[in-house]
């Protein structure tokens, strides 16, 4: 079979080469970061380089909230599951008198920025249970034309990064896999990652919800949502999900916080050139400056400790500088 | 970015194109089976056709074990954790004397056959874990190389079916992405899919055990495999396991037994043209006959019953009979 297709397949690989060649990464300003990730992009899709890789192996992976969108006040799919909580509620009205329900109900804007994680997994797993993922599907993308930023007044599906954006298809355009992986559920993520990022839905690595395949009243197979988590994809959980759903260690990583620590670790302890970056949130006035690293203010959204710093110091991983690295910092400043 | 590549991108396509026109499925006879593949394949990437997917949503999913390759008298990874636990008993002196390591250690065929799925599985999650990924890695492809087939005296590697491997290449020119969904061990198929199958590890769905991240003494990251099943990818597992790995609903889907059935009405189950199709082993000479459907010899091992024929028929499923479509069976026929 392969070899009838010699001439093709010839052809196939110069075009593909000839795709690749294109000027990347307008939007970082010149300097050691731009230039760290140039020269691992060239050192291992170059054949004559020791640290060569083939394209089969070439995966990346990507944070989303905070890497390559905005993650503050709050984390996308918490409000999407705040919003939802009214619409629950109206349906289960026993649930109005009973915590966390009733702190999201009130509004206290305080108190919800100060729900647990279990609080907040609770409300994401009572809102949605018993959802098909068809209509879960359904839900999201409504809410995501609806829904605005409270600083920015637009859709959170536009907040992306630009240099992340251009790096995304940099990777791609030298045969690099780009997976997204998120703390984030993966069915979420999922709904708008193709329009958004390019990315298709099987690469995107999430925190994993149980379904059940059964089937609706007129016999159609169907799958529903379970309250269970299968895995929560964060910290030591973003190098499992990587080895469920990718079978892979990646090759670069990014990150923005200490949920992503174990990622790179993981991508970092590979044999041959590895890339590990972080995102540094220190641009209060185009974006939002917080660490608590560096003297920036603390934060539960997305914590880059100065412990993380001084490790990613000691272990060559980058910190992007949002200040000093991007000369743009959203996509819609290059579509006004 | 994208405008700027145009030129470029027109010569991939273009070539992606050509290189798709070789001519497709040499070792299946004329006949109805092999003009419903073709016709599917022609009017699902037909840009004129009213059923065209788009190249992304281009999603096929064949199950392993007697749909890629031979599954009997035994399922290859059931052998492999049989030929296991002597190296487990050793270590472990004290399960010499339970149940069902006992059974295995006598080597007593037919009370090994007999075994339940709940003992296979205590027999697979005993002699794997604490084993690291990269451990575990190691000893299959060590293990495969060793093992032969009883009836063949080769390597499990090379009992491939050559029809089936040809339309898995005459898929994957058409663009369309070829995923394993097997109820075998994700962790498992994953170490020899690429090399038998062109099939790469984030491309093969299948039954997900616990993963716990940690270090080793000298500090460096591991996965450690943990004795919990996250999905069993049998039956109903089948859908959930693509929803889960694959986030999308197959256009065509090929199974051998009643452990598909569930994936292939899932698949029929979407909008438009898509190909559900069944190999049934009628061919005793060349391989194995096996139902009991149309009167063909039970069996535990890949079950094709008689009701999954009259479903088949009722909801316009394909069976291929090895007997009748094939014109050759092993991929070693071509390669003598």
């Amino acid at each position: 079979m392969f070899k009838r297709c010699l001439t093709q397949s010839i052809l196939l690989l110069f075009a593909i080469k000839a795709f690749a060649s294109c000027d990347p990464l307008p939007s970082w300003n010149e300097g050691a970061t731009k230039k760290a990730i140039m020269e691992f992009v060239e050192v291992t899709t170059n054949p004559l380089s020791p640290d060569f890789v083939s394209p089969e192996n070439r995966i990346a992976t990507f944070d989303q909230d905070g890497t390559l969108w905005v993650s503050h006040p709050m984390y996308t799919q918490v409000i999407y599951s705040l919003d939802r909580v009214s619409m629950v509620v109206k349906e289960n009205p026993e649930l109005a008198d009973v915590e966390p329900f009733k702190i999201v109900l009130a509004r206290n804007n305080d108190s919800i920025a100060k729900l647990s994680t279990d609080d907040l997994l609770k409300i994401i797993v009572t809102t949605l249970m018993g959802m098909t993922t068809d209509a879960f599907q359904e839900d999201v993308k409504k809410w995501l034309e609806m829904a605005r930023h409270p600083r920015w007044k637009r859709p959170y599906t536009e907040l992306t990064y630009l240099p992340m954006i251009e790096l995304l298809e940099y990777m791609r355009a030298n045969e690099y896999k780009t997976y997204i992986v998120t703390g984030g559920g993966q069915d979420f993520v999922r709904v708008y990652a193709e329009k958004v990022y390019g990315i298709l839905p099987e690469q995107v690595v999430g925190s994993i919800g149980g379904i059940s395949y059964g089937y609706d009243k007129q016999g159609k197979p169907i799958l529903i949502k379970d309250p269970k988590l299968l895995l929560n994809d964060n910290n030591a959980g973003k190098p499992e999900g990587i080895h469920i759903i990718i079978g892979r260690r990646p090759y670069a990583a990014f990150g923005n916080s200490i949920g992503d620590q174990q990622m790179l670790e993981y991508t970092k302890a590979g044999s041959g050139k590895r890339l590990a970056m972080l995102v540094l949130h220190d641009d209060a006035k185009r974006e939002y400056a917080y660490g608590p690293a560096k003297g920036l203010p603390d934060t539960n959204v997305g914590t880059f400790t100065q412990q993380l710093y001084d490790e990613a110091m000691r272990q060559g991983w980058i910190v992007i500088s949002m200040k000093d690295d991007w000369k743009n910092i959203f996509t819609f400043d290059s579509n006004p």
